[in-house]
């Protein structure tokens, strides 16, 4: 990774730089939108004095980014940072390539990233992860190494291979350039939600006073995509909420940002699989510190399960659970609901639901939904 | 539905003419492709011997089309060559409305496309459909009135309806406004893989012979959208190839193809519920003897599963079991890689693959691979 003190700062134009370095490596992702889901979304739920918001919804499909994840954009990101770093590509620093540790998307993200660039990736994994993970993260080219399933062991494996090797280590989520690579997600999720809307009112025929989103929510793990979010609307009008499960504490953001300080340890085995991290410091410092977010919500298991079936049967698209969970918070949560209701009044809002990402297997979507 | 007699002719021609007219009502939905799933199909399959054809796979996503299924097109056709039958607008034949029998997508497309225009439909469903399709197709305002599951229990519903109502008949394929409807999907794809290609080789500033598509591959129920997508390519020099499940005999089209007779009747329980249908007569008239389909392949149970987890797994898109017979079919029927290894040779095919819809329930999923 490229020392934290070389990254450009936490600015939304900065993101604009992120994006311009890693544009031709990954793909503009389509948005997509459902008429059925928007109003069903706008009617209350169930039960008296429910909210009535009125909601537009917005997709941002990172499930067709490459390797299947908004990932890409960080890892990307991180090695143009590193390709930058004096000395590191002349100074043999390419050669002895990358580390990190995951046994999810950030893993393969790292590894696509690197093989792009003909640089060695090192990829810790706990000897416990699912097969296809393993496969796939190797199919990238990257050499895999087994640890244990603590954070300890995985930490001092990753030491080892950073002694052995003198690979530079890639963090999934904190550190700036993760953060600005995650971040260009929103810029292009706002400009294609003007474009759609232009287009549409000039389908129609009927003038519109809206110009695009209102608002967007995206799910937290370790903060990198909703701090990077946060970045790019920075000064633009529009709201950015986070959202996580509420399983087994797995709301350690949502709980840090009511109490005023980061909450560091998380240990849940929500089916969202991605968001059972805690909150890392730099992405705090944008989430929290900076007062760029304007809320975090969280959703339980059932919510979750429930928001995901409606994506794929009314937008024909494969997600995984942790994608599922800023659409649960839109359709369920009544918090949030009700801010909506209140201050986005008569007019609604236009609500941009990032999907991020879309790595789940068919027999384990069996096993999630073969009994409901 | 407007007497036969009335129709336009079955040629390209027409295709084009019944694309202007629905146009405005249905969605020009996205065309994608995946390396991974093009690099998977070009390596043979395990054993000796097995073709090699070079594959790059498109895939055209009518699974995001209206009512999740290309139907829609094809319903709204029928409707809207309907209207400009002398007398029915003016004369009440739209406040008589449209009748079909249909369990499936084509129930739910011509609901749609009644509603649209403002006019009532009727549609006839064996008491035992699946409650969530009854819903569906309530949910479009259609007047559901349920009929015995036996073909004649269904038509003698479906005549005491016309005699009652006086509405008009729209069958689910044996007609040519369905059939040019449907083939609409073909003159989308053609334009949509030119502009893609081209496109590509922009960016990649290495110029390409290839201009376009060499051939496109449709499931193949009662035949509409295959013998569609035949006119759609007539005079092009793309090849248009069906395919069916096998099992209990689901592969009529093939064998009346082979044996050059139509087989009127079928009966088998597939999971590729869409095509369980024997091909209408209009169809076949397009398909067999005009001789503007190149072949059919039939491929088995488990060969679809597979292809439809790789559709989930790498291109992240919601199909439902029939449109994953094309895709089966590619990647597994050996008749039809040899055939390609033969004709394309070095240079390899740009192949078309039909998603023709999307509409599965995440618990049948759940059932059909949670024990996978």
């Amino acid at each position: 990774m490229a020392d934290p003190s070389t990254s450009l700062p936490l600015t939304r134009a900065s993101v604009a730089e992120a994006r311009k370095l890693i544009e031709p490596f990954i793909h503009r992702t389509p948005v997509i939108s459902s008429s059925s889901l928007s109003e069903l979304a706008s009617l209350p739920a169930s039960g008296e004095g429910k909210a009535k918001p009125k909601l537009r919804l917005w997709f941002k499909c990172e499930n067709f980014q490459k390797v299947g994840a908004f990932k890409a954009r960080g890892a990307f990101h991180a090695i143009e940072r590193l390709k930058k770093e004096p000395g590191w590509l002349e100074g043999g620093g390419r050669e002895r390539g990358v580390v990190t540790h995951s046994s999810g998307n950030h893993a393969q993200a790292l590894s696509l990233a690197a093989r792009t660039n003909n640089i060695p990736a090192y990829i810790v994994m706990p000897t416990i992860s699912a097969p296809p993970k393993i496969a796939a993260t190797k199919g990238y080219g990257a050499n895999v190494i087994f640890s244990g399933s603590t954070s300890t062991e995985r930490e001092a494996v990753t030491a080892k291979v950073i002694e052995d090797t003198g690979a530079r280590l890639v963090p999934p989520y904190d550190h700036p350039d993760i953060v600005l690579g995650q971040g260009t997600v929103g810029l292009e999720f706002q400009e294609q939600v003007e474009l759609l809307i232009a287009e549409e009112a000039e389908k129609s025929g009927k003038p519109t006073t809206k110009k695009g989103l209102d608002a967007i929510i995206t799910p937290c793990g370790g903060g990198g995509m909703l701090s990077g979010v946060a970045l790019a609307c920075e000064g633009t009008g529009i709201r950015v909420f986070g959202s996580e499960p509420s399983f087994q504490g797995g709301d350690d953001g949502k709980r840090g940002f009511e109490s005023g300080s980061r909450i560091t340890s998380v240990k849940t085995l929500t089916i969202a699989d991605g968001l059972r991290t805690p909150v890392g410091a730099v992405p705090w410092s944008v989430i929290y510190e900076r007062r760029l977010v304007s809320g975090l919500y969280a959703v339980t298991e059932e919510q979750i399960k429930s928001a995901m079936k409606l994506a794929y049967e009314r937008l024909k698209v494969v997600i995984e659970p942790s994608s599922a969970v800023p659409l649960a918070v839109v359709l369920y949560d009544e918090g949030f609901r009700a801010l909506v209701e209140r201050e986005a009044g008569e007019e609604g809002w236009d609500v941009g639901v990032v999907f991020s990402g879309g790595n789940v297997e068919l027999d384990k979507l069996g096993a999630l939904f073969g009994g409901v």
